[in-house]
């Protein structure tokens, strides 16, 4: 191996930089020259996964949870594997650094006919693919590395998108001169003036007001706006809420906290809090259709102050260059004098009603887990009856929620809890996920095992895809699955490490398999057996505007 | 349900009718109206997978044995999954129909934020990306419908290559008039006068030849040129190789075959047999890197006749429009004159030597599996240490042999295998795969034991990317993998149906074993365990090859 000062190191250099200290990825002989330099970085942590799809969900995880994530794929086959994953980053603003191990410069433009390529001889169709779902891409050579490793890493963070670097094999070796200056973090414009103006057209509007409303989501954490927002709802009583996408952006253990707003699909007290307001304060927020039960959210544009990750809005009037940190100290300020005029919220959350019953249903699953749920969670709810069942919990305080609700690839959240886990070893992670969507990704089980990670997993088994069947189909054999034997399945993937699986199908074997699996001693799985058309009366409200929707919309 | 003849109705009836019995891929909320019709097909049956990738791999596979294959996914999430699938087909010249279920027209002209979109109003991302891996795209509407379906298909199957249809999911119950017309498939020109013309440039140039071998490989089977040769093969005592993509393309068995060639790594008289040549006459070969130990064959155009698709070669000279079978049977037709003067070839064939031992090893596991081999057996070898030591087996007659030599994604195969088993139920589907390529496609192992299926599958346990260490890092830790126990992994999918796993170390044990699974009674799981760094020792001199042209090639 090379002692010189290389491009490999460079980059790795530059993502320890900006706060990444863990590569998830697949090993592929285009990439092998980089990771060796990755195995031998200091600060860096090789994670091998079991595929690129998973690797990539790992990593969007991971960027959930610190600055910025690391993907490394070989060419072709495995960034093409990779890039469901990618695309799900991109929709959901999360920068993945995603360095693909390429072919040499001089073979590429040679056009050989290499293993991955197409055959063709052209080398470019997966990075043009790429542009398509990543905010920006490069190839490095020995001459643009430096300034290309720095553009791509400032624009990520700024835009909080997935990036695409080519890193041909021959160029990962290739000696730099010096060593890294520091690097310049690209900071988001701010126009004074505009600023001012902002705080002109919002007083204006917020004085008239008699109820005013918060309603966050989860652009908020993406553009760090969380803690300046909390310490907003924090000093001024104004009810608030947030989308499920943005659930746990704000501290739902909070008095003016109402509770999950979904548009029609709502609870009552809920809408109301939200639709009834003279003024509502948009903050970080994208009306998205499953999250509003297919724009069902009454909300006139004429009523709102909207912020936006760089500008803001008053009613119709756009005020640009105000990054959204900027804007809610705005208002946070205004707020403390103007809000002795708005009614003072009195709030009633909604709870869970206490549910019995012989057999395990989701009435009593979901109380349960309500219970089960500690400060500081990080709570995850795969795309399916997991997380329709899981918008209806209260998180403890310092709970981190995790769900895809735009992008929605099923499965996601198994890999995704894996990259969660790695990022905060000391955080319990708890994962909830059904056993349709839990075979797309299931083999990932297997690294956690590896690494003696200690998640807690929830497996609802419902004997099939249960939110397709709620949307059509609901006995079609299409909506049937491969049944497994799940108990056995996490022996195998454990082999030798330890594991802790239940089965569980009555609501005293849950409470029992819950007071076991508190303490994280190990990997625990339970196998939660629920009835097949048992669904949330919320995804069974949305799961019918969704039908709709894909006939007459 | 409709009872009108619909857009869905239409597809159907086009794809049963160019040879379409099955429909592989993953239901999605877009893709159910659709669904609901390849249900209600008379003619098409439903094979739905553990996720869209495997999908695509089975449907791949399907292809390939097949005219055709067809893979349904959902927008974005779905189809994003199984791109690289469909890379591969595209790479490796599969006809693969990809259905991708979409929103609704006017959702997707009207921008909405939905989901398994990227949240920007733009439903066209997709769409650009897969022009890069496909040979032909459209969005159906209600009006182009019968028009583009057509044209898609018969571009797929004359070009032979995946094509792309997006069918939103309000497109898919329209109404359409009439029933199909008769469909008019894409003939490859033939000009007479071309022909006329190769025919005598390849006469002087054969006539003047006194040794003259014939070289085939994959692209024969593609496009449907593999029983002319075999006649020709038949008739006329010549010798000829395939290469190891295309191997299976001929009878092995027959007394001219020499073997696979595999340019400097080749076995010593299959190399002379072939550079040695005064005349090669290249049939459907793609020079691709793995096949030919990193471009090491000695084959200078000017001894060459080349049988390209749609036109051939005399050395430089080109001659268009001149389908293949035209060309085979062209060539053949001059043989049967020119061979007299031709040196009688006396062939040795490199026959696997006998091998003892008391642990097992590669080479006694592949003088094994050669004895194992039956007729009429399909062979699937994973891009690993399996298609290097595959590459030196002789395969018995009518035996079918299936590696991804180009595209060579890992994994690949296990789901494959599951797409050919479905094609062919009654031909023994035999799979040799690594521990490392195994784990990124596993769960389709649960699909197979669903549908009853009765591969006989060989997991070469080796613990960890074998065929990374001969490249490069073979002692780094991330050619190591999680330690699976197969055999309770084989059990918890299998769960209620009967499933034979097998461990064996010794090679009596495997002597033993595959008498147990010779007849296919249920799916037979074997896993081999060998040591670690034992290496094909073709794949030895190949991967040098390759960590050679990763850093100056």
């Amino acid at each position: 191996m090379s002692k010189n000062y290389t491009v490999s190191n460079y980059l790795l250099d530059r993502l320890a930089h900006i706060g990444i200290r863990h590569f998830f990825g697949v090993p592929g002989d285009y990439n092998l020259q980089f990771l060796d330099h990755i195995i031998d970085h200091q600060h860096i942590t090789w994670v091998g996964c079991t595929n690129e799809l998973n690797a990539a969900y790992a990593a969007d995880s991971y960027a959930r949870c610190k600055p910025a994530a690391a993907l490394l794929t070989t060419f072709g086959v495995g960034e093409l594997s990779a890039v469901n994953g990618i695309a799900g980053s991109y929709a959901e603003y999360l920068p993945v650094i995603h360095v693909v191990g390429a072919p040499t410069l001089r073979a590429q433009q040679a056009g050989y006919l290499l293993h991955h390529s197409l055959g063709d001889g052209d080398f470019g169709h997966f990075a043009r693919m790429a542009k398509e779902v990543t905010i920006a891409q490069t190839c490095l050579t020995p001459y643009n590395a430096e300034a290309e490793i720095d553009r791509l890493l400032t624009t990520a963070l700024f835009e909080r998108r997935p990036v695409y670097l080519v890193l041909p094999c021959d160029v990962a070796d290739t000696p730099l001169v010096s060593r890294p200056a520091p690097m310049t973090l690209r900071q988001a414009n701010l126009s004074e003036m505009s600023l001012q103006e902002f705080i002109v057209a919002a007083r204006e509007k917020l004085q008239s007001a008699c109820r005013v409303s918060v309603l966050a989501d989860f652009l908020v954490v993406r553009f760090n706006a969380d803690v300046v927002l909390d310490q907003w709802m924090n000093e001024v009583k104004m009810p608030h809420s947030t989308l499920l996408h943005g659930k746990s952006v704000v501290d739902e253990t909070h008095a003016s906290f109402t509770g999950t707003y979904l548009g029609a699909a709502s609870v009552p007290q809920v809408k109301r809090w939200i639709e009834d307001a003279d003024v509502v304060i948009n903050v970080g927020v994208l009306f998205t259709d499953i999250i509003t039960a297919v724009f069902s959210h009454h909300l006139p544009v004429e009523k709102c102050i909207t912020i936006h990750p760089f500008e803001a809005r008053v009613g119709q009037q756009v005020f640009s260059q105000i990054p959204m940190q900027e804007a809610v100290k705005a208002l946070h300020q205004l707020s403390l004098s103007l809000a002795k005029q708005w009614r003072l919220p009195v709030i009633s959350r909604p709870t869970l009603p206490n549910a019995n019953g012989s057999r395990l249903n989701q009435r009593i699953f979901w109380r349960q887990i309500q219970d089960f749920l500690r400060p500081g969670d990080i709570v995850f709810a795969d795309q399916g009856t997991a997380c329709f069942g899981a918008a209806t919990l209260t998180l403890p305080q310092g709970c981190k929620f995790i769900v895809q609700s735009l992008w929605a690839s099923i499965g996601y959240t198994l890999a995704a809890a894996f990259g969660a886990q790695i990022a905060e070893p000391n955080r319990r992670v708890v994962l909830l996920i059904g056993d349709g969507a839990a075979q797309l990704t299931a083999q990932e089980l297997g690294s956690m095992l590896r690494d003696g990670l200690k998640p807690v997993i929830f497996l609802l088994n419902n004997q099939g895809y249960t939110i397709e069947r709620a949307i059509r189909g609901s006995e079609q054999r299409y909506n049937d699955i491969a049944q497994w034997n799940w108990t056995l399945l996490l022996q195998a993937l454990a082999n030798e490490h330890p594991v802790q699986t239940l089965q569980v199908t009555e609501p005293e074997q849950l409470q029992q398999a819950l007071l076991e699996v508190a303490d994280c001693r190990q990997l625990a799985f339970i196998e939660v057996v629920l009835p097949k058309m048992d669904i949330p009366e919320l995804l069974s409200f949305i799961s019918r505007a969704i039908q709709k929707s894909n006939t007459v919309l």
